[in-house]
């Protein structure tokens, strides 16, 4: 004989890019609801979204959507989180926040399963969902660092659009299409929707994502430098980004170079992240075999590759890493933190 | 009054992605051509390509092709170079090689005019032009070098499908299309037309150019490790680099981040990037400006933009550089190199 706790869930962001993919796992994987809730903005309530076979109505979230719940799935931007959070922790409910607006929050654990699920337990009301292009690259580099530590990263990222939502989807498909047809572009929402200049992203790469800060970086490239040390635990880490946007749906790839701090063989890496969970090494030269968006996407893993040691430095290697930017950039690691809370003990 | 002295040119490889913008430099430049002779394999002998306002037949090119010739330009693959430049050297022809045939030939000057023209002087019959992907890297560098010096330089690349040809193009427009339209893709020849596996390019990005070496990294990626030492003349310059392409026609990007010898000031690199001969810097985070390979497309230029210093590491930078492949990536290149032939004093 067993009992199940089942639980009051809310999807805040429900008709997303990422909402939809929390909604999907959340089927999946049987996650014990006793009541679901979907939330939006006021524009978007009153659509229907099927969820385990019933016609579910999506309703405009408020301070007082949350009462009753105990797990909430923040997804719909930053502002919402920061307006809406702190009410739902009044309430009592535990919120999962996708968006950067509590990440850096001292008081908040930035979680990756596999890397510090440990940190869940201290949580506050508020768990914070790191960026997508850091959660796959600190799940690929958490075994290394484990046996040799890592002193330094030097990271180049090739983002999906998927990454700025559903209406970047479309824009790059339309564009394309525009492109294929010989007609002239008019780019409409990408790099960066609420920024005046807008950039064509069909057939081309956009080395902007996010907002610029005074010392040259994107919020984008800031985001992979602090919660990478965040996540870590280890701010003596070296982290430097250069995040572009480019031509892709799903699936984020990075070329990461990275250092050592102890001399290693590149056999045992490559065993050490056969064995890491979550992670899938795909990697034979003589069979062309290496990570690919177009293969990772629609998975929860990520997918690793052309393991190489450094031809000028013997404590460094290059590495490819993949993994589809709304599972477990998103939606994937969010669900793993939501398991952890309702089935602790797993 | 003025005499000028007018050559014999012969344009191998004619009907290539690469030969077409080498007729067209020829024209634009008014190259001062006494005769040229337009070659290619037997398989596209006998098309008409217009030059100067006449149709000119494409011939066969055979090793008697070359009697008579001045300077020949060769885009037409390594082994075509490799059985041909012999010969042509033989009639006395100067030999600009765009393949990987006579690179890392110690007898062989390797030349991008803005780095070491001086070079070319030296040649024994053949000058070979580097690969793309480098030349635009080596061209942007150098003046930092020669003010700094360079220690390290770990590149991750944006490659366009142009590199690999013609055909290439197509197949990123088929395949482009055929998702677009909801259809199965059947990739047909990249990452490397000579290799058994293939992989969809269209809305993917693929982490292999050329084919693998035994040491884990690709012949694209050692290309520009070894050529970027040898144009620069300095062995001690340490470079790792990953070449990855990418769903764009026209225009290679490339991730840069340079360790520097000594201190530098980011405006006085701007400075010296400003006035580099053939780099233009679109540097403005403020209006969001930075280079593109939708706008280098069809431009001699190298672009350089999102000039910025690491936050680790005070003697590093990261740079953001893009140029036409087809043109400074080779066809520009090589019609530089044949200018100063021509008029050495210029």
């Amino acid at each position: 004989m067993s009992t199940q706790t089942l639980f009051n869930v809310a999807v805040v962001g429900a008709t997303g890019a990422v909402g939809e993919q929390i909604l999907r796992l959340l089927e999946q994987r049987n996650f014990p609801i006793a009541t679901i809730k979907l939330l939006s903005s006021a524009r978007s309530a009153g659509k229907t979204i099927e969820f385990k076979g019933r016609q579910l109505t999506v309703e405009e979230a408020t301070p007082e959507s949350f009462r009753g719940v105990d797990i909430a799935l923040f997804s719909a931007g930053g502002d919402v989180s920061k307006a809406l959070i702190p009410h739902a922790v009044e309430h009592g409910a535990v919120c999962i926040d996708n968006t950067n607006a509590y990440r850096m929050d001292p008081e908040t654990p930035l979680v990756v399963p596999e890397v510090n699920m440990d940190k869940i337990s201290g949580h506050k009301g508020i768990i914070a969902n790191p960026n997508c292009s850091t959660i796959q690259m600190v799940a690929a580099l958490k075994p290394l660092y484990d046996r040799y530590g890592i002193s330094r990263i030097i990271v180049s990222t090739y983002q999906a659009v998927s990454g700025a939502g559903s209406r970047a989807i479309d824009e790059l498909q339309r564009q394309s299409q525009e492109v294929l047809s010989g007609n002239d572009v008019k780019p409409d929402m990408l790099p960066v929707s609420s920024l005046p200049v807008k950039h064509q992203i069909a057939f081309n790469v956009i080395p902007q994502i996010d907002k610029f800060q005074d010392n040259g970086f994107t919020l984008e490239e800031m985001k992979m430098i602090r919660e990478t040390q965040k996540i870590m635990g280890d701010d003596s880490i070296e982290v430097t980004a250069t995040c572009v946007r480019v031509p892709v749906v799903y699936g984020h790839s990075e070329s990461v170079y990275v250092e050592l701090k102890k001399d290693f063989d590149v056999q045992e890496i490559k065993s050490l992240l056969s064995d890491a969970p979550g992670i899938v090494l795909v990697d034979d030269p003589s069979t062309q075999q290496y990570p690919l968006a177009t293969d990772a996407a629609g998975k929860n893993d990520v997918f690793v590759g052309r393991v190489r040691r450094d031809l000028s430095n013997p404590r460094a290697l290059n590495m490819w890493i993949v993994s589809d930017n709304l599972l477990k950039g998103a939606a994937w690691n969010a669900v793993q933190i939501a398991e952890y809370i309702a089935i602790p003990q797993s």
